[in-house]
């Protein structure tokens, strides 16, 4: 306990949240002040943190949910002491350039956990938090990974739908060390949450297998009491924190004029007045600082201490967990990928690339077994992305490295970002290409924080067959093209989908989705030197003599273009075949090396069955596409690819119509 | 009740069930032949339709949620006796063509009531029409509304985290004529759904304000006791059925084999030999037949009665409702538009999109008060579509004709499908643009149904400020183009928003994306004669001369394009402008317009604050692009254009450079 009264250190965090939303005029003041006592409770006697070391890896992870309350974070940041949140960058909040921007960013400001404001989200990301310090703790030992994962949460991520799948995951496996504060003020910004919601909060997550109570929010003995209580469960635990909303705030506190903009100067006066605190903006007076400054220090010793039991590690198992944290594949991966892709040539293998990627996946897991590890929602059959040898996780098996995540690919890639963010392993989730509708919250937020995940998206087209249009992806691969820093590989064959495979893993700055046919594609490779798909394309047939066509194909539709050039040739029209694994790679590339891929050919047909959005970049608007103009349809396979006109006579026909 | 025992009808559904997968060798045995008692004890003595009149607007909707367990559906359909749906329909199940595909697919299949297959949607979508059904009855009364929503909904449409934001809202609203029939039959793709979950739903739906309770689902008169006392609740009601996946199948039964392939020639034999039912295939006894079709009649005296009751409604009342159901709009709609329009010319408006939205919302609802229904997820204030005297519905309040989503894009966007699906009312529904990606697997299903609804998407680009990244949509323009079926408009002025909102209102056939501004914008229209948005795109600014360069813009940017185009002129560089409120809208116009429309100036510059993804159609590979190539940043309006080079000089530029 600190030395200075908890209200002075508590109203420390509500006078610089105030002033930095009123100098911005801009920002979120309603929940620093109403959450200020819970986060001084937190930081002050339980966190496990130490301010001059934010990358300690078996520190406590700390996620403010509510992301929009951004200020809270930075101003406990600045009062514990974080070297690079000086007080001008309270000053500069949500300016451009700070470190202070609206919502918290991981990888742009030291000691945020994980980017949140997309709401729901950080609750999911804490979820796997706390499954990774599970695991870890498992092999490495308590002596190494014992930390907990807080979280500060809010109405609007309660009623997330994510927060449902994220509850119930956390419930499921007995996440004791997950403790999450529900920063419960009754306001949202329309006005009274029972505008809308009557849940009970507390009989939800008991549902869910939580242990959950109602405190006072502003009464620190009975914060402190019940993270001591949560601390000795068995269960992951919710503690509902009555609050009021800026709270100190004479006139707007308890509204939602308080949510989402400045208090206005004279509002701003009188609840400094009333709280007793020094009208001079952004001020915190030297023995308040002190003594935040001192919680964020205490830790200091205990840090060292961990340093030292990790030094008693042995060097093998401590270079080992290290490399682990940074990410850093193990040098046997890459041997085993050359091995590999060598075999595939002696023994070429018609797959569906789900299935020849289950092959890589025992590849991997062999070279890395323990840090690959990966899920499925519900799919794992048909994703096939479980590795033979992996088992189970759950609650009682924290060393199974794969993860039944139910019917919830939203929970699922929150999780996994979760788990990439905590260090330690190399997370991967299958579902239906399609389903990334579902997930593409988490997906966009991976790309924003360069997450190092991989997507594992099978049954990627029409393809699929039977199941029909509801299951048949037909824009996803344009929608998720059109991520920034989202990569997407749709490989043609064994050997391509072993080498986008590598890339996806090498890739630990930003997510992969890796998309594969549920049906069968013969092995169209004959050459694996170099690893082309790093490219995002490349000549997979050259043309005989001076092409007058180039036919570029993705995945499944390939074979299709292979065919159709053979067709062509026999007719004495010289054709290249280009592979298109990436396409927005291919156009990433430096303008030289993109267009000598892309060749000067007279006729451009590109084959995907998709939707032609984003492929006139490499056609042109001239060109011709044979792909989806609709949705699909439930039909065999047999059936389906004719129906829409995707076929290898339609590539030829597209050619002949042109070529003079 | 039904003369025939209820076993031997129930085993009809089981019996074309097996046969029809088994035939398709592909599909989802297990839950038609677990939930066939379920099924067979609602349709038989509690459903309240007329299968001579699938339409009935006063019929129970149901909804079959797990839409894999579409043969339950289709054996219904054929039993009670749809004229489409015959034996040879059910032998064709999963085949080109057929109305049986793999999923459910509302306008494809009379008696279907929404589409569903992507899991969780279905009992959204079903809050959706019991909310419609709230509403119609308060207005039209009784006599005319008065039905009922049935859900079926499996483990996996309660792990969905849409399930939370749907239950949320039923309980809050106490939709009590909302009954939902969970087949509790504790198996996934997977495996036993202990495998990923542990939640007490009865618990979890009492949390949230339902009525719920455990039965055993082969127990008809267990299953009807409860049925009638869920009739009677005043909430909502969960009705978690115990059932055993595949029943009757005797090795497979209660396992995740019979979840999603067929049973197989000896397991199938076995099967119905088990049931004590023919082997012939597709065979149903004349009189297990003849009481099914005598249950799908039972509805007609009914019918006829409220037949009665409508015409004794008053021919005006009368037309309104049947205008209402056929999503016709009020003549006084396109009057109002007009006498709008050139009010807008004499007095232009200078404001964000969002604020000129909100002035076409009070014509809007100034013209069609009852039908038009709008809704926010929580952020009312900032997306402006409440018309003024527009009030909250609740359950106590069921005229209110705004509702209060909570924080929940996909719940309402679900819930919208299944307020148009329900027929009377215009559904739309507010929140950021960068919040789509919640509610994209809604508006997919709206897009592959033909859902006429409107999304109000504000906030559309960087020009939020400070928000930052995470609230800042980038790609979604470009990611919600690729849809097929989904109209996305990006108004650049108070007249355009007029002319969107009125092709968006026009469109029942399809969903409709606003993208609007939460910045000032000036007016730049200078006639509104025609709507030329419905091309997609036009010429705005004519070029003094023959073009050297065309500009085109959408939204906030045409601003910057008109500048430009101002500076270029003063050089003595002859521009157009062309403003392309809907990308994809322009380049599915015929050939000749938008050659036309585009036109051949040999500069051609695109300005938009978002991705290039798909403007290539427009301005060619070699094309200028003045966009986004990242994510955002957390900035003030006046700062964050420039800092991105989004710019009227960089428009100039670019030309300057190409211009010889």
């Amino acid at each position: 306990m600190p030395q200075v009264d908890h209200n002075r250190m508590a109203n420390a965090i509500r006078g610089l949240s105030m002033d930095a939303v009123e100098k911005a005029k801009s920002g979120h003041p309603g929940l620093p002040m109403g959450a200020a006592d819970i986060a001084t409770v937190l930081f002050t006697q339980f966190l496990k943190f130490d301010a001059a070391a934010p990358e300690w890896p078996d520190r406590d992870r700390f996620v403010l949910s509510a992301g929009h309350g951004s200020m809270l974070l930075y101003s406990l940041l600045h009062l514990t002491g974080s070297s690079e949140m000086t007080i001008d960058q309270l000053k500069n909040f949500r300016q451009l350039g700070s470190l202070t921007p609206g919502h918290p960013e991981h990888g742009h400001t030291k000691g945020v956990e994980t980017t949140t404001g997309p709401l729901g989200q950080g609750i999911a990301t804490a979820v796997g938090m706390a499954v990774a310090e599970k695991m870890l703790a498992a092999e490495f030992g308590k002596k190494i990974v014992d930390h907990h994962t807080y979280v500060i949460a809010s109405d609007g991520d309660l009623m997330e739908g994510i927060s449902q799948e994220a509850i119930a995951l956390a419930g499921h496996w007995k996440l004791n060390k997950l403790i999450v504060l529900y920063d419960d003020n009754g306001i949202s910004i329309d006005g009274p949450t029972s505008l809308s919601d009557s849940v009970d909060q507390v009989k939800r997550f008991k549902a869910c297998g939580w242990a959950a109570e109602k405190i006072d929010g502003h009464d620190q003995a009975a914060i402190a009491a019940a993270i001591t209580r949560a601390q000795k469960s068995n269960k992951p635990t919710l503690i509902a924190c009555r609050t009021t909303i800026g709270f100190g705030a004479p006139h707007k506190a308890g509204t939602n004029k308080v949510h989402g903009e400045a208090l206005g100067a004279d509002e701003l006066k009188a609840a400094k007045e009333n709280l007793g605190i020094s009208l001079e903006p952004f001020s915190v007076p030297d023995d308040v600082l002190k003594a935040w400054r001192e919680a964020g220090h205490r830790g200091a010793a205990a840090r060292q201490e961990w340093e030292g039991r990790l030094g008693e590690l042995g060097s093998r198992k401590r270079a080992e967990f290290e490399r682990r944290l940074r990410h850093e594949r193990p040098p046997a991966l890459a041997k085993a990928f050359k091995t590999y892709k060598k075999e595939l040539l002696e023994k070429p293998m018609t797959a569906a690339t789900r299935k020849s990627s289950e092959a890589v996946i025992e590849v991997i897991a062999g070279a890395m077994p323990m840090e690959f590890l990966a899920g499925s929602a519900d799919l794992t059959g048909s994703n096939n992305n479980k590795a033979k040898l992996a088992t189970a996780f759950s609650a009682k098996t924290p060393k199974g490295r794969f993860i039944h995540y139910g019917i919830r690919e939203l929970g699922m890639c929150a999780a996994m970002n979760g788990i990439f963010l905590h260090g330690g392993f190399a997370p991967n989730g299958a579902t239906f290409l399609v389903f990334t509708d579902y997930a593409r919250p988490a997906m966009r937020l991976a790309a924003l924080m360069g997450a190092g995940v991989v997507y594992v998206m099978t049954h990627d087209s029409i393809g699929l067959g039977e199941d029909g249009p509801t299951h048949q992806p037909v824009e996803h691969l344009s929608a998720l093209r059109a991520i920034p820093n989202m990569r997407v590989f749709r490989p043609c064959d064994a050997v391509e989908v072993a080498e986008c495979w590598e890339l996806a893993l090498n890739r630990i700055d930003g997510p992969t989705v890796l998309a594969l046919t549920r049906q069968n594609l013969p092995q169209l490779r004959t050459s694996v030197n170099e690893n082309p798909c790093q490219y995002g394309a490349y000549e997979l047939v050259a043309a005989e003599g001076e092409a007058k066509a180039t036919l570029f194909a993705s995945g499944s539709e390939v074979e299709m273009a292979v065919a159709a050039q053979k067709q062509l040739a026999e007719r004495g029209i010289p054709t290249r075949v280009v592979s298109v694994p990436s396409l927005e790679l291919l156009l990433a590339q430096p303008k030289e090396r993109r267009d000598a891929i892309i060749g000067n050919a007279p006729v451009k047909v590109a084959i995907e069955a998709a939707v032609r959005w984003g492929w006139d970049a490499v056609i042109g608007q001239d060109g011709e596409f044979i792909g989806m103009h609709s949705f699909g349809a439930s039909a065999p396979l047999n059936k389906i690819f004719p129906h829409f006109g995707i076929t290898a006579e339609a590539a030829v026909n597209a050619v002949l119509k042109r070529v003079t």
